[in-house]
């Protein structure tokens, strides 16, 4: 089943729940009969939300990273060439558009930690098959992106308890 | 499975991805063993979520609504009786513990919308099982919930088609 057009949209901001708003995205999508991809940028661990998935039909989930932290001053020649690797998947996929929903999970703080072009990224826009939704999500949207997305949601950190120093939990946070 | 303790999470404000946002966290529980149960007030479509969520192990979703209009200043009984048995199966999940991860679908509203008494809503706070989650999404989360509350998102919405006068789309809205 396809979408006459589909959209653009972004999840950004500092507030907890940019990932998994794209994952109920997903879900929904599941639900009416499309196909859904996730690419997730910069991460490696096996994630809880990936088992949830995993019964899903049509969800598929592929990761180009690894479970290190990643600087933005300097970071490594493997980080970088994950990303390289998950922005050819991704272009693979919009070529053979195989899906009807595409999220590129955390490719904005790809972009800024200058591990992606932005460049790149608004080629992306340009090869989209016009009935696919594309679904960026990470902190720090660049402008760029945002100027060409339909859709745009800004999740703010009003309360949070890293705040407070607690750490994050298996299950609930990842 | 349980966690040690439970959070009380809000996702408000007025932009996308408020209750994919708990859903997407509910599939996360559930991929690491979790038990969800997702309570919809003033909903009573069959949104496409629902037919993706079928799909999940220990995700149970209940609709307490339907699918008309419910008008903020009129709002008719049929519509109080929804909110308010919806309240009172909540506050049955609380009293059996048979979940690990709550999530009241649209509370905020109901609250807002006068369906419900915020004293109401805070006595389920009281009435949380320690280690459980318990996630109230909707626009406008009354500044008593938030004071309670350990995680706040506010979603705002930077861009949305729906301000060029588009309308939702099946699948990807709901």
């Amino acid at each position: 089943m396809s979408l006459k057009k589909g959209y653009i949209h972004i999840y950004t901001g500092n507030g907890k729940g940019k990932t998994t708003a794209a994952i109920g995205l997903g879900v929904r999508a599941v639900g009416d009969g499309l196909r859904v991809c996730m690419i997730q940028f910069m991460k490696g661990r096996r994630y809880s939300e990936l088992d949830g998935l995993a019964h899903l039909p049509n969800f598929t989930v592929v990761q180009f990273g690894r479970d290190e932290f990643v600087s933005k001053e300097k970071p490594e020649q493997i980080d970088i060439d994950f990303a390289c690797k998950g922005l050819a998947y991704a272009k693979e996929v919009l070529h053979k558009d195989l899906y009807d929903v595409l999220i590129l999970d955390e490719i904005n703080v790809a972009i800024d930690y200058h591990l992606i072009d932005v460049k790149e990224a608004l080629q992306l826009l340009q090869d989209k098959p016009p009935h696919m939704e594309l679904i960026f999500t990470g902190r720090y949207a660049p402008p760029e992106l945002i100027k060409h997305a339909d859709v745009v949601s800004e999740i703010l950190e009003i309360k949070h308890p890293y705040q407070k120093g607690i750490q994050s939990r298996k299950g609930i946070d990842w």
